[in-house]
């Protein structure tokens, strides 16, 4: 056990902020508040690491203290590899993680390379260095079922093609008298029940882990712990009745709970309204078959990692065979970014890909706009530079309700887990306005420190993820690996203080290529400038990246808020 | 039919030479002189194009006038999408092509792409606008052969382990009195013959298409072409016992044609010292099987793809068995980077990586001093130009005699086709002097316009690709690709002009990922900074890669050149 925690306070180690931050933020990745299992180094998703090794840790921390300002530190995989001189205006660190040629992009060729000591899974934001605890996915997850109470709304009032815009001013929450099913409680998974009951409906979420849902509870994310199913459901249909928030967490396996409740719903016991899952799915040795226990879990994983990945993927197989089976009972089913599909697929089952992914079915409208997690980190430590921001961005953003609502959501429930930290998400045209009005905070010193601004790697323009973000992109282009590549070019173009290009991410090896990037809000004139040219050029890549495809609200946008786009797609022509 | 040809001279039609070189650079890429298939944009290697259609031609050509020096455009596999405003360290055009998500990265899944209109293949400096004719390989080829030939004289005087490095003062180079045989005359396999006869060996290569060996005649890099085989082998036979340099082109199918030799060699009518192979073997629709003519080889391939790559397969798996058996029979046998061993064993053959790729067999060495493929282009279209920085560059390195011989072999023999270009491998420490003289020659008007200054992708650090470039490394990190990205990102960060990352190049999609970048040296001051950072940073990504993967030469060269490296690799302990 090593505890690391980010300095607090305006007293620096490294040479300036603009690598102070970077190791600052790779420390709080590693915060016991906010990492899944620091002294492994894992900070969520299963296996998604900061660092490769606790000397590669500490020799990155060393290395960033003694870099000057045209100085670029090169990590692959976790590990620093190398130091050279460039220039200021250039990343202060670039990041590789994960990534494998094609051919070799297999979890058994990584897992080998991860063994031998020359590679380590990065997941999105861990090996990223942006990962703020599960606040970082409530945002996201909060507006996604928002989304996906609209849309039942909008089905009882025959409008399904049309749902509402959010409705602001309405007494009671989207999902309010609905209740919704999900699996898994973990570092993502377990910002689902404060988000359903955020909009207002019951939750009853499932994991085999108890302690992983006592965890949220002590966290607030979730209102109470069951390991008895029936009373479980009672509490949860009692509170659909009464059309209030509530969630209760129920310990048991998804593969054998989500066809118990199932029988009861066509039984008539119950009705849900909603089902989802967030377990660990994309790593089959990071879900656990039925055969074992949670104790059993890791050894048998270990031993026989072949056996042990089959038995998850049969598991799994019933586990979406339950949910299609819900799906064909009425409910709104949809995949949550986990590859379980996939796995269902080759554990078997043939109807895996009946239900669709969340992107395609609720997200990808506000893609075309630009619109993605747009996060930022007090480095004073001191919550009260996050109240300052939330104001701020209120006042920057007056017209915008949504926001507003979810910002005053965010302060009055969510406990900040390490740095404090806020995210929002902001489109093109908006996210250098919040960049810039956070630099001058930190220059007229309404604020004690300087803020760090960065974005999850699932954005508009970010990512190839054809079972997640890219799933059934409109021209077929799902698998088109070239957007993040530019994206993460373009980042280290635009003044961004580190970059980062991943594969496989949540979705796992072979799904995925995406990438990030991190920027510090110093007060400085130089600050400025970079913050402009970053923060619309990366929404701009969301942009441009959906105009191709030929979405027709992405190319009102571009010519709306003027991206320069050199080839207009007119229909019908060749691309 | 529509002919493009770079403007030459003084007067640009772009805001600035940082614009205007990109711009001649991708016209030049399709110079008739330079491209093997310009109507259809395919450059070289198979389908390797500059542009995905004459209309993203068009775009591309269009953006770049118009742009600002802080500016950025973006290209997607060959499509220009978008223009951001960046500053004037950042490069002015980023690049991303045929790059796919792992699980999608198949020929066919590319090729319906590609149909669609969704990509286009970028092979490595097609779609990354520095392929500078068949000269650009031919100095690669060169070495290549020169070490090989180095290795048989080691062999015969019992030295193999330690071969002697390249004997300056010889009276004759080191393949004299040796036969090599090999297959392809294509874009990149047209220098095989010159580059032998350049090291006094004699050389028979097959080549299916009649028109591809004619064409290297004119270019004078084949000495002759023969219809019949005994004629053939009786002039390179009679050049072999004269120890003279002498090259003969055979029209026939390699898959017969290896065999045919195999036997009369074994019958004792001839002995064959080298063997290998240059056919488009990464896309086995560009390999002709034995079935067909040349003239039912584009509609096959088009009728039925599926079946055409059977057929291919199972000709490459009987041109490979040739191969491997030659080796048995004592020859020096590898393969020369365009995957054909892993062809043949698809094409049902056991044994096909029987025999090693040239990089572990005579390139890795080189490539832990940061060295490869430097190559520059004058912009003015003056051959003047070009000798007045072949003067320079030798002054610069004097006591090089081997670069000295080979700028002598390369002033005597090598034709330009298109604009003036010259290439010369040179490493860490080495490189940015030459960017840094030629931006002098530039500043001080001793050469008549801006020198474009670039590289293969096939280079010591830009590049995961492990059946040829990174086949065999001593750590098994083969398939690891964060390098290749953390090269393109540190270009990028390191004032390049245009940046590339591409998927598949020689040895075919699912098969690696590389990276490349190209500066101006236009004589400014801004220039020399960048052409200082960028000239240092990108070969010694070469050295830091390699110094990762264990290599004591890479160690030796970064301590005594000083690039800086977080952890030194102590031996025994976790990476
Ligand atoms: N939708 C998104 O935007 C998004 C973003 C990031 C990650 N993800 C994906 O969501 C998944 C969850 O991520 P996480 O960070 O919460 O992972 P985690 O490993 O922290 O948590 C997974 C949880 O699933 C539980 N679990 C495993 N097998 C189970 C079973 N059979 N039945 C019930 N519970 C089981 C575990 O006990 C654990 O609590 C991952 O696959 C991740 O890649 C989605
Ligand atoms: N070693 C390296 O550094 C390197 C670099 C780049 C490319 N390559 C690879 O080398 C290969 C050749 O590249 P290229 O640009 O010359 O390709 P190309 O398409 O221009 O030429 C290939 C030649 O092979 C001939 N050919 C095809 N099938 C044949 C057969 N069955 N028998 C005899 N000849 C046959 C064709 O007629 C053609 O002339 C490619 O696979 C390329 O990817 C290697």
């Amino acid at each position: 056990a090593r505890p690391v925690r980010a300095p607090r306070g305006t007293e620096i180690t490294a040479k300036s902020w603009q690598t102070e931050a970077p190791m600052r933020m790779l420390m709080n990745n590693l915060d016991p508040e906010v990492a899944e299992r620091p002294d492994e180094l894992v900070v969520y998703g299963g296996t998604g690491r900061a660092a490769r090794s606790w000397k590669a840790f500490d020799a990155i921390v060393e290395t960033l203290k003694g870099m000057d300002d045209d100085e670029t530190l090169l990590v692959q995989s976790g590990k620093p590899v190398g130091v050279f001189r460039t220039n200021v205006w250039a990343p202060r660190v670039l990041i590789a993680n994960s990534n494998l040629v094609g051919d070799w992009a297999t979890w058994p060729e990584f897992r080998r390379l991860e063994a031998e000591g020359l590679t380590m899974y990065g997941q999105m934001t861990a090996g990223s260095w942006i990962y703020i605890g599960t606040q970082g996915i409530l945002q996201g997850t909060y507006e996604t079922f928002a989304a996906v109470g609209r849309k039942l709304l909008a089905a009882r009032q025959g409008t399904a093609d049309h749902p509402a815009p959010p409705a602001q001013d309405a007494a009671e929450g989207p999902l309010a008298g609905t209740l919704t099913l999900t699996g898994g409680c973990g570092g993502m998974g377990g910002a689902q029940p404060l988000a359903v009951t955020l909009n207002d409906g019951a939750c009853l979420i499932v994991d085999v882990d108890e302690s992983r849902l006592r965890r949220r509870v002590g966290k607030r994310y979730l209102d109470e712990v069951e390991t008895d199913l029936d009373a479980a459901i009672a509490k949860v249909c009692k509170a659909k009745e009464e059309r209030r928030g509530w969630s209760v967490g129920y310990v048991g396996n998804a593969a054998e709970v989500f066809p118990e409740i199932l029988r009861r719903h066509r039984a008539g016991e119950l009705t849900v309204d909603v089902v989802t899952d967030q377990t660990s799915a994309h790593d089959p040795l990071s879900y656990l078959p039925t055969e074992y226990t949670v104790e059993q879990w890791k050894p048998e994983a270990e031993a026989d990692p072949e056996g042990f990945t089959k038995k998850a993927e049969n598991a799994m197989a019933r586990h979406v065979q339950a949910m299609v089976e819900f799906q064909d009972e009425g409910a709104e089913v949809f995949d949550y970014g986990n590859s379980i599909r996939d796995e269902a697929r080759k554990g078997g089952y043939g109807r895996a890909f009946a239900f669709p992914g969340f992107v395609p079915a609720y997200i990808r409208p506000l893609f075309c706009e630009g619109l993605g997690p747009f996060r930022w980190v007090a480095l004073s430590g001191d919550p009260e530079d996050i109240k300052v921001t939330d104001q701020a961005i209120k006042e920057l953003f007056p017209e915008n309700k949504h926001l507003h609502t979810w910002l005053d959501a965010a302060e009055e429930r969510v406990e900040f887990e390490g740095l404090p930290a806020r995210i929002c998400w902001l489109g093109y045209g908006e996210r250098h306005q919040a960049g810039l009005l956070f630099n001058r905070l930190v220059a007229e010193g309404k604020v004690k420190a300087p803020i760090v601004i960065g974005r999850d790697h699932l954005d508009s323009g970010s990512v190839a993820s054809p079972y997640r973000e890219t799933e059934a992109m409109k021209d077929g282009s799902d698998a088109i690996a070239d957007w993040p590549l530019l994206n993460a070019l373009t980042a280290a173009s635009s003044g961004a203080t580190w970059v980062s290009i991943h594969h496989g991410g949540g979705v796992g090896i072979g799904r995925s290529i995406h990438a990030g990037q991190v920027s510090v809000a110093d007060g400085t004139e130089l600050a400025a400038a970079k913050l402009t040219a970053l923060l619309t050029n990366d929404p701009g890549m969301g942009v441009i990246r959906h105009v191709d495809a030929g979405y027709e609200r992405a190319a009102e946008v571009a010519a709306e808020r003027g991206v320069k786009i050199p080839m207009t797609p007119a229909p019908g022509t060749a691309k």
